[in-house]
């Protein structure tokens, strides 16, 4: 009655609940745990919780684990410290997987983990570590097709507000979006570092607004950033988005859609990211032996107000997106560097 | 050196360290949870994470558990379903106490929990059941602090947008600030449901602007449902907030503080709160016997600029606040009637 997905009938199982419920029987399942060798726990280490993504991929995560009978156990990282010192207590609990979302890990954890059979997973980051797997959005290519829209919006004077500098989605998010400035023959006019924050975001566009020559449009690495330039453009120079700058984002995250910001921004669908990650957990959970896999969900790019549209605006799923007519490989340099294939 | 502290010297705890990572030992924390009778885990149940406050909540609270050695498991309340079954496996997994966030308890579950030796605290909700604690802001004499500051204002055609119409939090909102509108007298002229949700908040504002007598001042049961009727009141129906209408929510989250937002909201201290409520299971973990203690958070009407301001307004850590001239007691209605003492 009390091993998940046994055969009983219904009439024994209400039996043995209500005679275990008159003794105060609760199965243990940390007893069970030592037994089976296998805690149904997974081990989460997250960040930035502030910017709207990332509660929303936890709610998705922990939603889906849920339902296949899997716990999660919950790390907040401090943006400052090191995550190894958690990574080592998740381990303690015989976790069955290891999620980090936006979180770095070392490669002396990498390989702790790799020794306990432990599979871990990178969520929207990738590493060069050849343990870990990873599930990202199209960070280069996504970026891309930004760089292109503001091109053929007639934008030429373009700057970027970067996201934490040391961070996969950033180095792949400049990469595209400077190579394909590029290849269009403009040159990035600016660049300023926002590391994510929505702060030091805001300082960025107080920067770009207030300092040299303004950009007419600027390309920030999430949409959390891009809310604070937003903010700034309107509120503190009285500038109109997108009459006088357009600004784009990346992630698609909730407040993105709220009319205030209808920022466009390059969508990281979180569902599927969700779903690719416990597929790739769960395969090496079931087989006991961890398989490292490297999978990008695509994403479109998602056309709202905050920037000026150019023409070839297309429909999809009721919302307005926009293809770039050259769509660049997703090359991101971590993994991708020859070492591992990479599904789509 | 793996008894969290025990006492040993810097020197050994090298060594044992070193020769412990050689071997490939690893504590294993859960068969040390069934020989203490301890697992420190502690069960969070959490919904609504698309309300900022919940997140913020979250972080804070894993944060102050992981530097005191405990960790979160994380369940996600669907907030259609019951969370009997989810604290059920909560349960299971031995955990010392539980901390349920803007979610309902059974008084099954309460008395099971209670049964099992595990503490239970309600996080932003109270309930009659006697076996939990609960810690909560001052939903009902914010939302009395909010009517006085409409009327002082001069408005007259006030309106309220409910939140979830079963929970204790909307009940105390809502009969604070009906109470002291009737003492002002006042009556309260519309009222509509958002039951806390960003999409039904919009349907409620949308129905406050297009038909009736249109209010001019529109209390939100929190800061979430504020956000969607600011839009409404912009974007559909060309509304000035506040020079045609003048909205007001509650909790104070990170969103109201932008400048495009700006929500006058009666706070709720997230820090003070998660303190309060790690002292209650802490307490009732180290002493081993649940102690049931309700602590009530006071707050501050953190005046920005979405509501129309009253002469009064004075200056508090940097911020604008407004203090009623006559402080209603928090007289909130769940376990308060007479059974259990209040702590401030």
């Amino acid at each position: 009655v009390f091993t998940p997905g046994a055969s009983v009938s219904e009439e024994t199982r209400k039996k043995v609940l209500k005679a275990a419920s008159s003794l105060g029987y609760r199965p243990n399942a940390l007893a069970r745990s030592l037994i089976a060798g296998r805690s149904r726990i997974i081990g989460v280490l997250v960040s930035y919780l502030s910017n709207q993504f990332y509660p929303e991929v936890l709610e998705t995560l922990s939603q889906r684990l849920q339902a296949l009978g899997f716990h999660l156990l919950l790390f907040i990282v401090d943006e400052e410290n090191s995550a190894d010192p958690l990574l080592q207590q998740a381990m303690d609990y015989q976790v069955d997987g290891l999620i980090m979302a936006s979180v770095s890990l070392s490669s002396k954890l990498a390989a702790e983990a790799v020794a306990a059979g432990i599979p871990v997973v990178m969520f929207n980051r990738t590493s060069d570590i050849s343990e870990a797997s990873s599930v990202t959005g199209e960070n280069f290519a996504g970026s891309a097709c930004i760089a292109s829209f503001f091109v053929a919006a007639g934008h030429k004077k373009i700057a970027l507000i970067a996201g934490q500098e040391n961070t996969s989605t950033n180095r792949d998010r400049e990469s595209g979006f400077r190579t394909r400035l590029g290849q269009l023959g403009v040159t990035l006019a600016r660049r300023e570092v926002g590391a994510y924050s929505f702060t030091q975001a805001a300082e960025a566009a107080r920067r770009l607004f207030g300092e040299g020559e303004r950009p007419d449009a600027i390309f920030c690495a999430n949409d959390h950033m891009a809310i604070a330039a937003i903010e700034v453009a309107r509120n503190e120079f009285g500038l109109d988005v997108p009459g006088d700058v357009s600004i784009a984002g990346f992630d698609d995250i909730g407040p993105a859609r709220w009319p205030s910001y209808a920022i466009t921004s390059f969508q990281q669908p979180i569902d599927r990211m969700v779903d690719a990650c416990i597929s790739i957990l769960l395969g090496s959970v079931i087989d006991n032996s961890p398989v490292v896999r490297h999978i990008v969900v695509p994403g479109e790019l998602i056309v709202r107000a905050s920037a000026r549209v150019p023409p070839g605006t297309t429909e999809k799923d009721e919302q307005k997106i926009w293809r770039d007519s050259v769509k660049m490989p997703e090359m991101a340099s971590g993994p991708a560097r020859g070492k591992a294939k990479k599904e789509r």
